[in-house]
């Protein structure tokens, strides 16, 4: 069956390797953002996965409606800004066909903070049966170069989850599948915010010289009892955080990624703005969690939760928004309940 | 108080730290295979720990009454197969005494497997509320150099925890208590057998030359999950495994370790008999994990479980006792429900 993936960036273009190998038609549309990429991909290397594309139809921005035509599922491969203002434009067209976010973050919508699939459903109500989530973990350079990885097909219909699955399910892609399409993007989401705290760790470390895996046990441990918490309280299952979705996902981007890399900044001393300047100076993209963070927080309001349950996210934000400093909160933690 | 540690290992001497800064007094008995180290002891550092100790007092083999003598609590620092034996010497002699454990494994104890704190139990009933046990992340170093640590103190009786955990909680060494000593137990007993596993991974990633997180995250949540299930059937609490006993411990030794020393040799394919010779050539001492594998499958056994619900600790039993490769396992582990 034809299948359209909207955005060309790392991970979309990751996903085409399965898809390819069910023998499915793959269509890529890339945004106004992505025309470079598109540009590169004819006959060569993606330029942010490192390998070419197989036989993937490439289209352009103007040629939307083309990419959509025929096709079955429509994988909404943009960043979490990116969603609503991109499904917006194939809300009309999309009819029937399945829709998949791959994107982990929360939005703010018309002043509400909501999940990615959330977002869609204000907008068309009736795709709630038809919204799958892919979460876990999945770094797209090693889908890409099809090193084993498994995730999560969540959706309120689990056939729905099912049929999606099974058509990106091969040898090096397992699948699992889930009810819980709120615990799971919850999850997703806020692995992105803890990832920048327990990159801290790797950053008190550099200007200590000094090892602190004891710590890194403790504030990872933290986090997931934390993000436990809150699908809890979300109205999600605990199960999916201790899973592929929250736990796998956390520990897949232990060493790396952009939420990381802003964390070993602030381990380091940098402040905030110091931080996402250095990042900006590298030519990093947006860092999902510092946003979400904000996002996270107004989440727990929404809930009328007690946010001293959730000290680390709360150390997170100070240290976000507040300018407080890492090693100060860190030996705070010690004393936090877990 | 006077505390006395059995055995000047590197977690034994470590644990003299935080207990001379609450002021202390610390005797540290070495057994026959301590000589070495007390010798050192005497003006240097200690040789595992590389650091030198505070004012403790030093007990040579045959002083063992003496560095008893007035003491209030008694840690068993010794290596999960020395407990047996130096509490059978201490039997008599403990009386009223807090024991505190802190070596992670299982013992076959007259050909049944149980935890370390029941195997001193079946030698003496009446010291089940008298028993502590320490678990959670706390590499020994990490500890002696005053490095942020936080642990578990557990015991049937939680009063004895704390008095016990209040004897060593500083700034840099927080402790968290609870009542699930068998759960706690177990933890961190399948921490060390499962070590191995996630560290096929980081020997793969050498022989393949290629990144491999996304499975780092699948066989990370499939072993944390198989490892609350077994507590769970062993009558512990999932709780305890999500927490700093199983998940923080499994973290904090993500990078390292004799366990993992094993893995990853097992992951760049050699056999376990190789993989084994290759840590004796290197000078590494007892690989818990090595024996504990058998004795957990065992344990299963003993509840009469399905070991097809654990199939991650089916493929660590096969890789190391049936020479089963380490490649083929994980892509097993792709299709296995997590």
């Amino acid at each position: 069956m034809k299948i359209t993936i909207l955005g060309a960036g790392a991970m979309g273009s990751a996903l085409t390797f399965p898809l390819l190998d069910n023998g499915h038609e793959v269509a890529l549309w890339g945004t106004e953002y992505d025309v470079d990429i598109l540009n590169a991909l004819r006959g060569g290397a993606h330029p942010r996965i490192g390998v070419k594309l197989g036989k993937v139809e490439l289209y352009y921005p103007e040629e939307l409606s083309e990419a959509l035509e025929n096709s079955k599922i429509v994988i909404l491969g943009v960043s979490t800004e990116g969603v609503v203002p991109i499904f917006r434009r194939i809300e009309k067209e999309i009819g029937e066909r399945i829709l998949v976010t791959i994107s982990k973050g929360l939005l703010d919508f018309e002043g509400k903070i909501v999940t990615v699939p959330e977002a869609i459903w204000e907008i068309k109500p009736d795709s709630i049966r038809k919204t799958v989530a892919i979460t876990g973990p999945a770094i797209a350079k090693e889908v890409a170069s099809k090193n084993p990885t498994k995730v999560v097909f969540s959706c309120v219909d689990i056939k729905t989850a099912e049929f999606t699955g099974s058509a990106f399910k091969t040898r090096y892609f397992g699948v699992e599948l889930s009810g819980d399409i709120r615990g799971s993007e919850i999850a997703a989401a806020l692995k992105n915010v803890y990832s920048i705290a327990i990159a801290w760790v790797r950053g008190l470390e550099t200007s200590l010289n000094s090892k602190l895996n004891n710590i890194r046990g403790v504030i990872a441990t933290m986090a997931i009892n934390e993000i436990s918490h809150f699908v809890e309280l979300a109205g999600g299952r605990k199960d999916t955080v201790y899973g592929l979705s929250g736990l796998g996902d956390l520990i897949a981007t232990f060493g790396g990624g952009r939420n990381g890399m802003l964390g070993e900044l602030l381990g380091k001393g940098l402040s905030t703005s110091e931080a996402l300047e250095e990042l900006r100076k590298r030519g990093v993209g947006v860092v999902e969690g510092y946003k979400t963070a904000e996002r996270a927080y107004r989440m727990l309001k929404q809930f009328k939760a007690e946010i001293e349950k959730f000290p680390l996210l709360r150390a997170i934000y100070e240290v976000l928004y507040k300018d407080v400093n890492v090693s100060e909160v860190i030996f705070r933690c010690l004393q936090d309940r877990i």
